[in-house]
């Protein structure tokens, strides 16, 4: 077992320094590689075929709901981007141009896509022209740029992939229904296949999209307390769509604006996966995205019968749509058990000669290395059985987690003592003024995450002011 | 009929103008959309749809042969594309260059990539250390840009998808044969798949890929009887390898440089597609990739029973795996005829009060318009046989094209007469100087395809100096 021992002792412990933690994570366990352009970075195969996974679950979902997807151009002339006045705002200091084609300078610098409502938009214009031609509900994988200062893998890079969902409706009720819709797509799929339970609210004006009327979020809690904003959905209204001229005819024959949603989630999801579920072994992957789900681990594999059987339990597994790697290399099963902890593979097998000989194997679960003594001649039931006492249990985990990192604050003071001796959410009660906001920021180092759909207030005074207040927020830190 | 014949009349002829027959297709199949990014292009739902269906079945071969996806950063710093010498003599002049970042001038410039090769090896360099750790054979899909001065929807545009295949491997012959498969693997899906027969062969040396030792690739030929690189698979032996410094230790303790592979496709696949199928009616699409491969188009059916039958044929197809769509809308069966062929949708299944009578329903070819009478408890497999009938013919027509259009020179006066008066491929030996391929392209206007494998030679002497030449060139016009 020495070989374990030096593996998992080349990552920094989680309690004792977690960013340091993260990135001995993704690096170890194979998911990122760094290049020399600075906050972009190389998704490794064992990290693409994560996200492989996230966009066959949801480009499957998608499509469901009658989403097609298309593909833009990734450059935006500038004039296109400063057409609607709060977007390019918001947008325009972040972005990088193009200025140089071969050897000639460009009459206008392009910038390569931030996001790209104008575009959809610009687009929209040409093709719609009568309600015949709504609803139109687009989406495109891609990549997008934003010039970050500070970066980290996943979580902020100047360039990373993503989906964007562009959407045009008859009516602002349309318009509203998709954004909810996709808003619960996303909740749904993270509670659900990630084991990552979030909040569903609104975010405030000062930290909604640019450009947008409403920005509803799904918001995760990290393991260490820090929020972190999983997919948001915006509703436009028909703000683009007038600056635009998206407009379309009526079955009255008069011209009305398009009403607008947009929609996205990002590889920052698994920088969420690694924070929720991780531990100081490695990686721990929720079975849905894990691009092995069960590894098989040889003992004594120079035995007769070892190495078949291994195979064969491997076929059985296979046979029932459960992704399977046996592992025959010449290292140690040591060694390998911790190799594959650290890339989080959701269960292990063990088999061996005297496990042969009983006609059974050990099941091994990442997250509480529970071991099982299964009958070889039901593998297959069993193995997928301990993935979804797995994938429950995950999610279980995270939601204690944030139960217990969850503060309620009803005055100042308070809230400043929380935020300066705990990690987590703050609940309290806001104004809605921009003021409070701000000063919340400046003396307690939080922003307002959201504004929980249904959620029951706390108090009806603003924590920070103490006029009326209707909004609960969750207030905290974030990536 | 009155529908159906306007809107075939906004269809240019092909005999008439093959360009703007092609031009045609692409807007009123709805495939693409111009944006005012000069020289990209909007690929549509529909377009979008065939580029996914092309996606789904070469990345499954692809894994299937050990490939696995990756995605590299879409930037590329100066210093890095310069660093094999060949590669940005090639590339430098036609690329997108970023200069800024926000409002800040970057000190560095960074081009937008045209091509991965100095990425691939730069992360190569940092990963592979050991023999053990090779062969690595990575690929990603991704869009590039390539800064053209004239543009073409699919086949020319300055931003494009595609998928780049980078391997490294231990041997020169490992690499070739990496390279080789590679090619078969394209020269398949092009001919099965897609219905397009193509020439296998290598490229000269001024057609080659800049910094490759050799490019293989297929060569399909269009109805008009020129020319298009279908797919390439290059050898780069270890040159790129000794620039970027990427070498593993040996067996026998000897340090040793790799040898390396790429390949690719792109969308331009569809601009061929559109271009060997096509006819005065619109889009032909081979089933494998074809977004909807059977339309049902009810008739009268506004009659009891029509609407029913037509559900229930389609539910039928669905679930023998065949992508099928009912249009019920509300335009006149012949408008529909008409907008089906425009789309290239494989077959059309017609059915109607007096078919739903005799228990059946009409098949129609799109190729041929062959009209079939079909039993609806036997609809499913005739569907399947008439698919398949298709997929055969669409062959058999291109590869008669291909051999009506294919002509062989013995000496310079006979290529030329040749390449003024017809349009096709002329096969004709070649010393092999780079001289004689200039003057060909000069005097006749053509280039060298390939060198096809395998051939038998046409003669012994070079067709242009007359020299003693082994080498049998195909030349031809080419998009």
């Amino acid at each position: 077992m020495a070989n374990e021992k030096k593996f998992v002792e080349q990552i920094t412990a989680m309690d004792q320094d977690f960013a340091q933690w993260y990135t001995d994570i993704v690096k170890k366990a194979d998911l990122i590689d760094y290049s020399s352009v600075k906050g972009c970075m190389i998704i490794r195969p064992y990290g693409y075929a994560i996200w492989e996974n996230i966009q066959k679950i949801l480009d499957t979902r998608f499509k469901e709901t009658g989403v097609e997807n298309v593909y833009m151009p990734m450059f935006i002339p500038e004039s296109l981007l400063t057409k609607e006045k709060d977007h390019v705002e918001g947008f325009a200091p972040e972005v990088a141009w193009v200025t140089m084609g071969g050897n000639e300078r460009l009459t206008e610098r392009l910038c390569v896509r931030p996001t790209s409502e104008t575009l959809f938009c610009e687009h929209y214009a040409n093709i719609i022209k009568s309600y015949r031609d709504l609803p139109k509900v687009y989406n495109q994988w891609c990549s997008v740029v934003r010039w970050e200062k500070t970066t980290r893998p996943f979580l902020r890079s100047r360039e990373f992939l993503w989906q964007e969902g562009h959407t045009m409706h008859r009516t602002a009720e349309e318009a509203e229904e998709r954004t909810v819709q996709m808003l619960n797509l996303y909740a749904d799929f993270f509670e659900n296949d990630l084991s990552m339970p979030v909040i569903r609210g609104q975010k405030t004006d000062k930290e909604k999209f640019a450009g947008a009327e409403a920005t509803y979020t799904v918001e995760a809690l990290m393991h260490d307390g820090k929020a972190l904003q999983g997919g948001t959905s915006h509703n436009f209204g028909c703000g683009f769509a007038k600056a635009f001229g998206i407009q379309y005819l009526d079955s009255d024959n008069t011209l009305k604006p398009c009403y607008q949603t947009s929609w996205g989630v990002s590889t920052r999801i698994i920088g969420g996966i690694i924070m929720t579920h991780g531990d100081d072994s490695g990686l721990v992957l929720p079975p849905s995205v894990a691009p092995i789900q069960v590894v098989i681990i040889p003992i004594q594999q120079q035995k007769e019968g070892v190495l078949d059987a291994a195979n064969k339990v491997a076929q059985t597994l296979k046979d029932a749509g459960i992704r399977v790697k046996v592992d025959d290399g010449e290292q140690s099963p040591g060694w390998k058990f911790s190799e594959y902890e650290m890339k989080g593979v959701p269960l292990r097998i063990e088999i061996g000669p005297r496990d042969l000989a009983e006609g059974q194997c050990v099941t091994v679960r990442r997250d509480n290395r529970e071991k099982t003594f299964v009958k070889l001649d039901n593998i297959a039931q069993a193995a997928k059985e301990q993935l979804e006492l797995l994938r429950r249990a995950l999610y279980e985990k995270a939601l204690k987690n944030r139960e217990d990192r969850t503060y309620t604050a009803e005055n100042l003071d308070e809230l400043v003592k929380i935020a300066g001796e705990k990690s987590g959410y703050i609940r309290a009660m806001w104004c809605g003024d921009l003021e409070c906001e701000l000063k919340l920021k400046e003396v307690a180092d939080v922003s307002s995450r959201c504004m929980p759909f249904g959620a029951e207030p706390v108090g009806d005074k603003c924590v920070c002011c103490g006029k009326p207040a209707k909004k609960l927020v969750y207030w905290g830190k974030a990536y």
